[in-house]
């Protein structure tokens, strides 16, 4: 016999030669999950042997390092002397809300430019005698003299709203014995016209040139995000989030379309989603106690319905074969043409699009993640309601989006929510008893299940049985848990007594399976079918980078065991966060990456699926978990075998 | 005896030989005006005389062309055998209003110029094959695509109610079978950036390329006048005229200023100019059947003052030493930023002016007189509530203004009143009875005195010695008319039974005149500066072109009598009628001409009175009538020397 020393509490477990960790733990009587029942799947068992002989079993969910500390999963170790053990706190299963976590968040600049030359927007801070009877030039033309001949800016152009204030500014401006000190905000051009006039955004008075606040937004079909950012320094300052608020008309972007048709139906778009933006921008200034008025400059990314409601643009035609966005890249606007509480002149520009679904949100994403720039063949996904798929490399770019439908947002879907406090976000099915376990948002009792949490659920049903290849239940499992109910069969995810409400189950029924395996068939046959229109199997791409809000929360393990990503080495895959915010943070600082934003939107080939015959076979062969050609799923296929033949 | 035949109704008179025509007019008992008493100032006692001997005294009222026709003055020819005479209609003694007056204007573009080429406002027909699966391009990108394939415009930039339109405009331009048919409406570049992207202003389903409509307006202090142009033809269509509605806060610029000094009181008084516009743009819209939304373009001419209150910028500064506009040359505009009512793109555009008192409509003057390419010296005037005067010829330019105060415009005096129906605007004395005949605004009973009429009877009541030289009354004249009033020492021009009210004499008083007096002393004042600044002599100017609405009404004769005109030959003097507005006009029509408005006011030299101590000296001399310096009018000395000496 040994005896196992569990620290920090001591309690004490003598167990044989050869008894799991995990064993020997529930035999010192200590409260201790296995999420997903000792499979050695969820990783989440993790101990440190800190004295004695014990043997792992092979697991991808320790790390090189972890293996050096002597980490060990519990299920997945033996013990073949007395051992000191190690219980770490189990990891506190909360994940943040979208507005902590961008708060969380300092970015920078990753991309190697140079931000510094050229600048958009410039600041210059003048002494300009103030005028007499022998100087009578206008209060125009002395502001333009003096910015020719102390800062060589040739000729000035100015909106009606500038020149309004000029003339109180200027004399406001009026330092004792000093003349008029003010500093001239100018737009040096935007990429529409490079060398166009300056244009004269702001003056104020005195010296305000140490710091030049800028917004950058990602206008999300749920969230946006807003990064305040000062470009002299270059810095991230601070950033917020929030539910655009036209989630109040529709959830996804058809039925935001189908709301803006209606009489002011685009109108009201348009004023919620900037109510948004402003409530964002407000709590930016008062957490760090700035002048909304100061900000100069705004760069947006977001999809290309996004923009058209952002802007009022008639989006009826993004709907509607042949699918026409009124423009790709829209020209800059004013701020105040938007109704957004920033300074009134400044510009605000958004990044451009490829087609109607193929988004400046994508464009920022292959800025933001280097895409443009790399060597590999890479594939970049941003899943959301649709899944929107670059594929390409410093050479060449081609994409297409395919239409997921709203289940991964977790609309229609039964026991469905949006990614917020109370949704499963992951969750675990013990193989032996189908009991379930789930880690919620928020740390709270749970009110239903967003899109992770159903990729996490699906893969867990998938690889213990409880769902077949087909998406069907196993009717025959010994568990009250699966059962036929009011809308077909179903599982039981979490019972109603163990939910926020006490109310209802928190199920997952068939037909919310099969919406699921649409889903992810659908973005599957869309990385299908762009590696085979360029003749590339899907095996050759060196890198997958997910983008998007969402998929920072995939699992990418459960989502190969569903088919939903390719069946690749983990190391291939790498998260980015919201790169459609960091693409616009990117492009906001530097003037030669907004250049090459608009490159990439040129040089990135839209391919239609729609009126593509492939998609339809592709996606056919992928309504199977994982996929009908298993042999483009070996990992998931070994993990069945093993499991069949334990 | 000799016996006369007055046709056309056949009276009959008999009278000695030597007789004046005049008085056997009266013995044939034929009613008949004499309206200065029969000194042959006015003008207005024309007779044709068929048959027969007479005489005519030399005059300078009937041309050579009336001369050999047989026009005779009836006061100043002697019958020496019988005769027949012809009586024609005395004129009917009616001035126009001025909106009759300007709809009766067929004004051109009488300066030479190529007004065909790079017109600033283009339209181009365009057929666009719709959308498809296989060529998806955007909206817009179509749009520029075509404008590229068909017209070679390169690139193209739209605002964002441009691009708002942009989707629906297209699909509803679809006409059966032959795609989209559409009329883009560009703006190449303004004078700010002519290598400017064109801007898309307009697009209009079908074909609209016949005409191109545009408007050149006037902004008076007093009256609004716009003229509706086609720009396409090079054709004057229309025109209408109103009093600037700001009238109701403020009769001449500084009480204006003030009134913009009052909260909310610019914005106020910039609705209620564009009101004014408006009306008479839909007053044109009417009477032509147009679409005011087709019209794209508009020059404006006014002076500083209302240049800053048609755009809303601040004028205080204007008001106060050392008087600095915010701006002179304003930048373009686009229609809907003001709430003027043709297309919301259209550019509006004001031409510039030289300082704070000489505005664009001098500009516009100058141009418009064509005195930009005069070799002759020539002196530019526009008298209105200030009087403006530009110096020059083709080479240089010099300009001032003097405050001549509101007498001119009826304000400041007694009896004064603005020139519209009811007031006098010419007037007669007998040089014997001291009684007094007037010409009537719309041939009514008066109400009071325009500042023509005002001119017109200050120089009668000089010549006939109802006032001295200092401009006092003579009381020792055998008349009722002179007399001292509730107001000091007065002329009673008409009785009160006469007037329209019937309430009150109309009366000229002893401050009135010396309100005229410093009014025109002021103006006079201006050219001796003007003149003695660059070291010319008054007499040497080669001609006079008198600008400004006003300016048409003044009668040269008696402006020179009273010392508001320098004395010289009458067919120095040149009236031009509204200036400003046919230097919108020209400046609308032609692109070049525009730019020439650029030149003149960068040209010009802005003399600033109040800053020459030489002005103070020559006013004071001036506040005599005719002038202290008496040799400078000698056509006034030698017909007091006449009268004296009769």
């Amino acid at each position: 016999m040994n005896k196992i020393l569990f620290r920090p509490e001591g309690q004490i477990a003598k167990v044989p030669d050869g008894t799991l960790l995990s064993e020997a733990i529930t035999r010192a009587g200590i409260l201790f999950n296995l999420p997903c029942g000792g499979q050695g799947r969820c990783g989440r068992c993790k101990v440190i042997v800190e004295l004695g002989d014990f043997k792992r079993r092979e697991t991808s969910r320790l790390s090189s390092i972890e293996l050096e500390q002597g980490y060990a999963l519990a299920c997945q170790t033996t013990i073949h002397s007395d051992l000191q053990v190690f219980i770490p706190p189990q990891e506190a299963i909360v994940r943040k809300l979208p507005s902590e976590k961008a708060a969380a968040e300092i970015p920078t600049l990753s991309i190697v430019c140079d931000w510094q030359s050229n600048p958009t927007i410039r600041k210059f801070f003048l002494t300009i005698e103030p005028p007499s009877l022998s100087d009578n030039t206008t209060d125009f033309e002395r502001l333009k003299r003096e910015l020719a001949r102390q800062h060589g800016i040739k000729d000035l152009a100015a909106n009606l709203p500038m020149l309004r204030k000029l003339a109180g500014t200027l004399r406001e401006s009026e330092t004792k014995g000093q003349g008029w000190q003010v500093t001239a905000v100018l737009e040096m051009g935007t990429w529409v016209e490079e060398d166009a006039l300056p244009r004269l955004v702001d003056l104020r008075p005195g010296d305000t040139t140490e710091r030049r606040l800028a917004v950058a937004v990602d206008i999300g079909t749920t969230s946006n995000v807003v990064y305040l950012v000062d470009q002299a320094s270059g810095q991230f300052v601070d950033s917020a989030a929030a539910y655009n608020a036209q989630i109040s008309c529709g959830e996804d972007v058809i039925s935001r379309i189908l709301y803006a048709r209606k009489e002011g139906g685009l109108q009201h778009l348009q004023r919620l989603v900037v109510q948004t933006i402003n409530k964002l921008l407000q709590e930016l200034a008062e957490r760090n106690q700035i002048d909304l008025s100061e900000i100069y400059h705004m760069t947006v990314a977001g999809n290309t319905t996004m923009m058209h409601l952002f802007l009022a643009l008639d989006p009826s035609f993004i709907r509607l074969e042949p699918y026409i966005p009124t423009v790709n890249h829209p020209l800059p606007v004013r701020a105040s043409e938007l109704g957004l509480h920033i300074c009134p002149e400044a510009t605000v520009d958004c990044l451009p699009g490829t087609g109607a679904y193929v988004g400046g949100d994508i464009t920022a994403g292959v800025l933001s993640s280097e895409m443009f720039q790399a060597q590999e063949l890479t594939l970049f996904i941003d899943v959301g309601t649709n899944g929107e798929i670059v594929l390409g490399n410093a050479d060449w770019l081609i994409a297409c989006a395919c239409s997921a439908g709203p289940a991964f947002e977790g609309a229609g879907v039964r026991s469905g929510m949006r990614a917020t406090v109370g949704a499963i976000e992951e969750a675990w099915i013990n193989a032996d008893t189908y009991e379930s376990t789930c880690r919620v948002i928020g740390d709270v009792a749970p009110r239903g299940i967003c899109g992770s949490g159903m990729i996490s659920l699906l893969a867990e049903m998938f690889i213990t049985g409880v769902v077949d290849k087909s998406g069907h239940l196993n009717r025959s499992l010994d568990t009250p848990r699966v059962r036929v109910g009011d809308h077909g069969p179903e599982y039981v995810v979490v019972w109603a007594k163990e939910t926020q409400t006490r109310k209802e189950d928190i199920v997952l029924t068939e037909v919310d399976i099969s919406n699921l395996i649409r889903a992810k068939g659908a973005i599957y046959a869309g990385f299908s079918v762009l590696t085979k229109s360029v003749g590339i199997d899907l095996a050759d791409v060196e890198q997958v980078l997910i983008g998007g809000a969402f998929g920072q929360y995939i699992d990418i393990e459960k989502a190969i065991q569903i088919g939903l990503m390719p069946d690749m080495p983990w190391e291939r895959f790498k998260y980015l966060g919201n790169t459609s915010v960091l693409g616009a943070f990117t492009a906001l600082l530097c003037p030669d990456m907004r250049r090459e934003a608009v490159e990439i939107a040129k040089k990135m080939t839209y391919l239609e699926l729609s009126a593509d015959n492939r998609f339809m076979e592709e996606f056919t062969s992928a309504l199977f978990l994982p996929h009908t050609d298993t042999m483009s799923f070996p990992s998931v296929m070994r993990l069945l075998d093993k499991k069949a033949t334990p």
